[in-house]
């Protein structure tokens, strides 16, 4: 079980106080390299994606990882109210899925499910046949940070697909790895 | 100021349960790719560092990001207690400080600083002058899961490095992305 426990550590300096803007912040993340996924849910609020790149393992005892997603977009209420993810990790030969995900080419909800070939693992959430690796999750916490959710997932089941060249985002555009 | 409310969206499948084993947990993650960082700290508790990839932005408004570190380790007691840290994004010409801060060098504490060069921005936490980028982070909140603190931090400060190639970590090695 995961610990739930209050923030231990008070923040010494204060919550508030000046920030960079967020132009400034954006520059600042295009020049760190990730992985691209796409984040899936389905259950009673229905079945909904979207592409991710802020995706961090958290712990491997219990095997948990997060996921920060905007409060304000339907993915997040479909996945809240549905209480499962899944993490698919893209190869690099699934960047369509990637674009179609982020909302780049006009699909929402159900549509963008048109391309790629979905099964499920324990959760019913889609799972994709060609990404690198998917997470299998069970939400545990979706803690509120201003604009975006930072959601923690119980990792239920892990399945390996090909080892073939990654996905990756930087500098504003998609990589090999 | 960011939000700090309760958990919003309670499990609807209860946050117990069987999760996979720790290796397989880490076999998937080793298919996702990711930049290199060293986050460092320093204040009353003195100086610290170590090597991390488990980093994501949270969200640019107010401008925040998120490092995962081990909660029994010598960092997290001095990230907290100093309650500032800095994300050092590294490039490929850094990898023998990616493997110095994460200690197999054998180095800890104070020592790890002895290679590279080191200033600092607003809060004091050291910024590594050939960094990609240099986040200079406020602890807003340090929420254990388990075994890791979810550190989350405001940026009080961005400096843009050189544009080079930056050092990534996917399947177990290293490699420039």
């Amino acid at each position: 079980m995961l610990n739930r426990v209050p923030p231990l550590v008070p923040p010494p300096g204060g919550a508030d106080g000046p920030v960079v803007d967020a132009l400034r912040f954006r520059d600042g993340m295009s020049r760190v390299a990730a992985s691209v996924h796409v984040v899936t849910t389905d259950g009673p609020a229905g079945r909904a994606g979207f592409t991710a790149t802020a995706v961090a393992p958290v712990t491997d005892s219990p095997a948990s990882l997060l996921v920060c997603i905007d409060a304000a977009g339907r993915s997040a209420r479909a996945l809240a109210a549905n209480g499962v993810f899944c993490v698919n990790t893209l190869a690099v030969s699934d960047r369509a899925l990637a674009e179609a995900f982020a909302g780049h080419s006009g699909l929402s909800g159900e549509a963008r499910f048109s391309a790629g070939r979905w099964g499920s693992l324990a959760t019913g959430a889609p799972a994709l046949e060609t990404s690198l690796v998917a997470f299998d999750c069970r939400l545990v916490e979706a803690r509120l940070v201003a604009t975006h959710y930072v959601v923690i997932g119980a990792v239920v089941g892990v399945r390996l697909g090909p080892a073939t060249t990654a996905l990756a985002y930087r500098e504003r555009g998609y990589h090999g790895l």
